[in-house]
């Protein structure tokens, strides 16, 4: 049986805390044995309270303690740890391993997905992206990750740094573009939900070619009335500026300045 | 039986005969009676060829005449069309009502969705935006686009040309953030699949909550650290730009400037 114990009571930790019992329950020789919280109360609608504990020396001993802090909180954290030589990984995306206390075996593992409070998901498809230190501690991770994933990954710090950054682009600032859609159609009196099918398809598209292939619209076929028109339409100047770097940089298409 | 006829033979104007001959296939009161093309050679692989013709003297009689033609076509095509009274429709996002010839009744049937060639896409979920000169035609573009699509809508022109707008946002500065991520990935060697998942949870999530909900990321915690070392593995100043603007746009909230 192999231990896991989960340090934190944010998103991430939730996601996972769940993820584990989840894995746990459906018979898998995994056990989430404990977690760590300051507070007791925001996990106790996810976790048994005897598993819960809010002082770093009651910790137990177990094959992996995952720290789903923040970025800031981990050299604190990762220091707090009253234990040594034992295998501990970061969740952060953009985090290098050594941020982590080196009295411990260092590891990350990293789950590449957005994670709303509220929403399950499903485990099974997210990438874990993991490294360690040592060679001799990845088999653990990785079979640790592989009872979660069907994509468990070695991903060395630097390819995460870039797929952190990648992410920001395809996830953050995606978002963002649907949120100035979305403010566009308010003003206009046109129910965002008009936009969903085509969201949904604009997604679904890159499964098959690559966003280069896919890429359509007035900037790719240099319609300069249209793009003019759109400026015009827009009353907003933030709007403005994005509509023009984006409708420039596709027209560069992706070309280094 | 209502007769249509297509004008055109591009990307849309296939996926529009595509999904006309489908839902005669399946039994309902309609018929493509004919299709202009100006090089029947296009059409074949689709329609039948005593069913195209490439001479406008030759259109037959028919309900609705749906020129899908790029914009700047549409004066043209619809100046050359040999017939006056007859309902004759756009499929253009941008381009007015008032684009076409007013010898014959002018309509829009806006299908807001993405083509790609050779992908073939279910027009039943795709939002037909309706629009007509005169009311009583409304009907007739209505009950076609109904046949077709489970959305068929009243949208006039200032609410489409502001869905077209935000459709650029939502469509195709989204998908060129997928491009930006894609080189990022490249450029790092990682395989840019491992977004995928990453990317679907985006598009979905919006189904849900709105865009500011499910808005994350360093940007939207203010988390400068983050921020500046994603600037900074930047490699590219375009990209670097669209970083600094978009995450700019994300702490303003959507706020005018």
């Amino acid at each position: 049986m192999i231990k896991v114990i989960i340090i934190g009571s944010g998103n991430v930790a939730q996601h996972l805390i769940n993820a584990f019992q989840t894995t746990q329950n459906s018979g898998h020789p995994i056990e989430l044995v404990q977690v760590y919280a300051r507070n007791k109360e925001t996990l106790l609608h996810l976790v048994a309270p005897n598993k819960i504990t809010t002082n770093y020396s009651d910790l137990q001993e177990a094959h992996l303690y995952i720290l789903a802090v923040s970025d800031d909180a981990l050299p604190e954290v990762s220091n707090a740890l009253p234990f040594s030589n034992r295998l501990v990984a970061h969740t952060s995306g953009s985090a290098p391993i050594t941020v982590l206390n080196d009295r411990n075996k260092r590891a990350v593992f990293y789950p590449l997905q957005t994670f709303t409070k509220n929403k399950a998901i499903t485990f099974k498809t997210i990438p874990i992206c993991l490294e360690t230190e040592n060679s001799a501690d990845f088999e653990t991770v990785k079979q640790i990750a592989s009872l979660l994933s069907d994509q468990a990954i070695a991903i060395n710090s630097q390819q995460r740094k870039a797929l952190h950054v990648a992410a920001v682009f395809a996830n953050n600032f995606t978002n963002h573009l649907y949120q100035l859609a979305n403010a566009i159609c308010q003003e206009h009196q046109v129910p965002f939900g008009i936009l969903e099918p085509l969201i949904q398809e604009t997604a679904q598209k890159i499964q098959h070619i690559t966003p280069q292939q896919a890429q359509t619209g007035p900037a790719k076929r240099k319609d300069a009335t249209t793009i003019e028109a759109h400026l015009e339409f827009l009353t907003d100047q933030n709007q403005q500026n994005i509509y023009t770097l984006l409708t420039q940089s596709i027209q560069k298409n992706g070309k280094k300045l």
